[in-house]
């Protein structure tokens, strides 16, 4: 496995430079968080994630989970660690001081998280899905719900799941069937079976809150008629004591690709005892408040897999010896030069790093805007509110799309190393793999994007962010260090408009076209958005002097020469209607 | 696992309608292959894949390959299989029949492959390899050599393999290590250890036959001092009978990401006795030879691991119920509509289509070239051979890295099904991983294509393919129906030259410049060497009438508006010169 370290350095240059730590100071309840706790901070995450859970990684891919009886077993180190996590109070990192947390903000999370998940993407899910049931409980649970769940979830003796796929239900949650039959006390009893319920079942806490989205008896059909129940494993009694084992089980266990450390479950409720959170029949709505936290939670994972394969790739170049570079032997003593020296290897070198440096800028100041419409002003929550509804889906789309290229030049980099399962490269990419598809796939969030987002909002959602890209432009256009980065980000920004109103116009005749055009378009406003990440980093790097500084412009260059001129094929086959893709009868298809 | 098919209707439009049975009749030696032997060899060939082969792929890969005290245990079924196969003669398809073959060209060989390496990659490497020292000997061998190993490896009661890389010598073959120790008698000792080694040790054949790179003592460093010996896991007695066991052996097995049925081996050379095939340090010479073939077949990787995606992806579409269609409901009966009715998860279907397809014209082209190289007059052969010479490289590159997206594709329309192994997608993608990997990386082939025969040649290979697109289209300008493709295909043809000057002149100035262009460069070749196979399968389908020619030139439509746009992408990366990539010091690549 490649030696994961966490990027402090350019974790620091997002937020003290690019961002600023001025942020905190306007946030409402979150004005203690001084630069010197920001450092603490970080470095415990570093030394935890270098320390407790990079070297658990590639024993837990090997080990993966197990399934005896209705009973997991995780892989080994994973509950002790999960242990120390609790105990040392990460889980509560941005819970408010008042509810028992640190009162910090939820982007210090963000952080935290890049660390832990990109040192062990599968031991990072069951801390993370402890979060569903908090986050549920807090938004709409009632002070008994409170105070008897979230101490335990808090401290991490107690974990959770988000219990919403079924079978036949995945995009569309509205076809879910599973039952709830009210006992008339606000209990109800829950009846139906789930699927790739992570952490449903696992042997690290003495308890499992699940989150269990079911349909009332009697509930109107599609999506306006689904509840949020909360479903413990064990009962909890009036004393806070565990009582009776709960009518849910785990039927069995996946076999998949990647994150083998993290069990994912087939959950079985044979009438288990739940408890409404909320009203009926709008369980969907605070369903979507995880959702969102989710998305640019799975984008992160782009961030996170794409660093340490970047590491294990660059590592791996300056080591490794073939060949002799082109211009002349670079390392005369030894038997060939380092493949670092081949112009190819450090294309891919530096692909991955503009990818993960650009996404993670990106996802830094998403997390930022996330924390306005918690603890902003009303303005600022507006503002915030708009820019993180058309930019989430991009992200979350864009981030895990190309966190997929990223940890596949990582396999290759290493050659027939890269593929055995010794160094661990490949297992990156099988653990990355899942993240395009759950929390919402590519589709799901481009059509958001597309058609809910931007057409939805008649473009304004996109001239909100389009405006502000403009604005910068506008306001380095005299600055001739700038030009390579202000002119091509200016023309992707100016044709952004212009495909949206082809688009646009298409759709006007033919529903069809919203989906047509929805991936590329997605993956066009991701690389502008990277764009205006990087076209910002430069301007601050250019400023000042340093190795830091340096690298940065130059990889704002190589993004800007050899990345960015990807959008225009995304444009082209963006505008390129839906004709081709819907002409040819599906039946026709295989001949 | 998707039930694989083999493509029967395509396999024969292509080879019958595209490229033409007439073929056959001016190969030398080959004009017994008439249409209804072709017909019946593609049938035979079809129903082995179907029905012998792709029942033991997923559990071949669940049950993977074992090591125990140096013995090799391959996936429950393999070796019967092997066995039908070499009984039935397949092995020998393309083996003259003087020397006890079918007598059929190398292109029939290729038909055959695509359908048992789609049914089941994982065996297909074990009749794969065991061509190797088959190549070798027919090469380069004595009489006494060929009469001693042929007719045993033509019937696969002997395997084989080809043993080159070593851990610190993959790309770089100049640096190995492996040494022979002449006897005097024509015989020598062979030490060294070998990675990486398919079908090293396995528990199907009663002898393996290692063709062994090695350098004699003495002899000299780098490329021009490697010889190739003929070294047998046991030694043959001169009546032919078995006699000692020879000192190599396996010291294990790889654990890989995938292809997990064939045995990937250490194998520990100790003084074993091996046999010079052809003349001491001309190693390599006869190695290209399998190597040309070899780069084919990994390209037809692509096509097979595609086909077999897309297969189980649009069976998945059509039967998964999510959502209802943008325009209406389609399935106004049941719950939801089939995916297949969403844009989106067609645009992923048709590129899936639209790349396999492409790609399989593209090397069933290149492979009847081959055919020329072999059995044509003096007049194709150097035609055939200059055209191969610069579109093999392309075809190795551009359909592995395609075939890697388009299994990856198959994951995605799957979404969390395609995750979990029980439904076979994801080994798919985890099969055809390695393909841009073994037999020369993209990379390499993209070196060899832009350094050695493009700029090698002074363009000339380059423009005797280019002069043949832009013939098509001159000779299709005035068809109106054609324009849609002439247009954009004379445009990139057009193009393809532009940026050849752009590239060679900048190299003249610095030989990075090279490998800094080489990967776009190739990639924007594939893209327009597709277009090339396309436009030609239109022109033929717009002359017919019926529903698979309307879906060819549906199909064809959706490559032009909605994939060619990439090698715009391509273009501009490739063109945009070494700086961006070189100035960061490696150094800097990480703070």
């Amino acid at each position: 496995m490649p030696d994961y370290r966490a990027p402090l350095t350019d974790m620091a240059f997002v937020n003290k430079e690019l961002l600023g730590l001025d942020h905190y100071q306007q946030l409402n309840g979150c004005e203690s968080l001084s630069e010197d706790l920001w450092d603490a901070i970080l470095d415990g995450g570093a030394k935890f994630a270098e320390n407790v859970l990079a070297p658990l990684n590639r024993a837990g891919d090997e080990e993966g989970c197990g399934f005896e009886n209705g009973q997991v077993s995780t892989p080994s180190g994973f509950a002790e660690a999960l242990r120390q996590y609790g105990d040392a109070g990460w889980q509560t990192l941005s819970i408010p001081e008042a509810e028992g947390g640190q009162g910090l903000p939820g982007s210090m999370s963000t952080l935290l998280t890049e660390m832990t998940a990109a040192a062990n993407y599968a031991w990072s899910m069951y801390p993370g899905l402890a979060h569903a049931p908090i986050t549920c409980i807090r938004a709409g649970g009632t002070e008994e719900q409170k105070a008897t769940y979230l101490p335990k979830l808090f401290s991490l003796e107690w974990a959770g799941t988000m219990c919403l796929t079924e079978s036949h239900c995945g995009s569309d949650v509205g076809l879910l069937r599973t039952k709830a039959t009210p006992h008339g006390d606000g209990s109800y009893s829950i009846s139906g079976t789930k699927i790739f319920i992570s952490g449903g079942e696992q042997d690290m806490t003495e308890n499992i809150i699940h989150a269990v989205l079911a349909r009332v008896e009697g509930a109107p059909e599609g999506t306006s008629g689904i509840s949020l129940f909360l479903v413990p494993k064990v009962m909890v009694n009036d004393d806070g004591s565990l009582g009776e084992r709960n009518t849910v089980h785990c039927g069995s266990i996946e076999k998949k690709m990647g994150i083998k450390g993290s069990a994912t479950c087939v959950m079985n409720f044979d009438n288990a005892k739940g408890f409404l959170l909320g009203e009926e029949n709008r369980g969907l709505e605070v369903m979507f408040k995880i959702m969102n936290t989710a998305r640019l939670g799975t984008a992160l994972q782009g961030v996170c897999l794409g660093e340490a394969s970047f590491q294990g790739a660059l590592a791996y170049a300056r080591e490794r010896l073939q060949m002799r570079s082109l211009t002349g032997a670079q390392n005369p003593d030894g038997p060939a030069d380092p493949i670092v020296v081949h112009p190819d290897v450090r294309r891919m070198l530096m692909t991955q790093k503009a990818l993960v440096e650009g996404s993670r800028a990106f996802i830094y100041w998403l997390a930022r805007l996330n924390d306005l419409t918690q603890h902003g002003n009303e303005e600022q929550i507006a503002e915030a509110d708009d820019l993180l509804s058309l930019l989430t889906p991009i992200a979350k789309a864009f981030c895990t799309e190309t966190g997929v290229e990223v940890t596949n030049i990582g396999v290759q980099v290493f050659g027939g190393h890269g593929y055995i399962r010794e160094h661990g490269m490949e297992q990156l990419l099988r653990d990355m793999r899942i993240a395009t598809i759950y929390e919402g796939t590519t589709g799901i969030q481009s059509l958001d994007l597309l058609g809910r987002k931007v057409m939805g909002s008649g473009g304004k959602l996109l001239r909100g962010f389009t405006k502000r890209i403009h604005k910068f432009c506008e306001a380095h256009n005299d600055n001739n260090a700038m030009t390579e980065f202000i002119e091509p980000l200016a023309a992707v920004n100016a044709q952004w408009g212009e495909i949206t109103m082809k688009v646009g116009e298409k759709a006007v005749e033919n529903a069809d076209e919203i989906g047509a055009a929805s991936v590329d378009y997605t993956l066009f406003g991701g690389y502008v958005a990277l764009a205006y990440m990087w076209a910002q980093m430069a301007e601050i790097s250019l400023a000042k002097e340093g190795d830091f500084y340096a690298a940065k412009v130059a990889t704002a260059r190589f993004y800007f020469q050899r990345i960015l001129p990807r959008a225009e094929a995304h444009a082209r086959a963006a505008v390129a209607g839906a004709d081709s893709i819907m002409d040819l009868d599906e039946s026709l298809l295989m001949l």
